[in-house]
């Protein structure tokens, strides 16, 4: 019978392929976005997500486990409607308020799976997981909320006098 | 030029759709489920799934269009990931611990489509639309947080205990 420390470990494999499909994704986005500030975010979550690949090899260190990669069918659903978030006709502010509804939905796919994670290295008294997950999904709370006020932050009145502009 | 309102209705479609595809899963997450209160909270949570398709098309009608559906590819992702729980060889409350996990990831999903939804529909002055995307909002919410609780409430203990049973 599984194992909640299989199914840990199960989930650690999972979004640590996660974590790589999303280094590859995010320099897509760093040249699809339009705003300084935008691609400023996106590049340093790449450099973030770095960090989050090496906290995930600890814990995977402390359950005495190599670190592998098992597909995650989730981020690979997610980053090929990002994908075509990239390719979309819209451009501008517009196609800036694209990218971050892309975006926030891997943040928040993130802080699911984080919360998850943390919540079974307690149960399973994996005291150093329990901080690494933590501040992992400190950081992806932090990404969400910095891409909310982007958004928020003038880039959608740009959109909709573009929308104006463009005759809608 | 693409315009946030052509946006907007796209993610509509998009979401309704997921939102379709939710309705056909969770009958099976109902099954698949041991505890007599994660049984409970999947079926109410199928019945406000209902509603908030009844929303939608409200939504849809506001925008002066029909409803109509284009394929969620993040959602069929996470579902996929969701069969992957079901079928799973774990039981009791460690296979509740993973549908638990699973079911996360998709009101995460959620939150983050329905806030963007929410955030355009302000740009767009579409009122009724953001009252309407707000309500499914806050049940998304609090479906999270019901499932943490249900998580943390005694579920994950057992799983344990089941481990030690198992001899891990």
């Amino acid at each position: 019978m599984a194992t909640l420390k299989k199914l840990f470990v199960d989930q650690l494999k999972d979004i640590y392929d996660a974590e790589h499909q999303i280094v590859e994704a995010l320099p897509k986005l760093v040249k699809a976005a339009s705003s300084d500030e935008l691609k400023e975010a996106f590049s340093e979550h790449l450099e973030q997500t770095r960090n989050q690949i090496e906290r995930l090899e600890s814990v995977f260190s402390e359950c005495g486990e190599a670190p592998a990669r098992k597909t995650c069918k989730g981020m690979k659903g997610l980053l090929e409607e990002g994908e075509e978030a990239i390719k979309d006709e819209s451009a501008g502010a517009v196609k800036d308020a694209l990218l971050i509804g892309g975006a926030q939905k891997v943040e928040h796919y993130e802080i699911a799976e984080y919360g998850t994670l943390r919540a079974w290295a307690e149960e399973l008294g994996l005291e150093d997981a329990v901080d690494l997950l933590g501040e992992t999904l400190d950081e992806e709370s932090d990404a969400d909320e910095r891409l909310t006020s982007i958004a928020e932050g003038g880039l959608l009145e740009e959109g909709v006098n573009e929308e104006a502009t463009a005759g809608a």
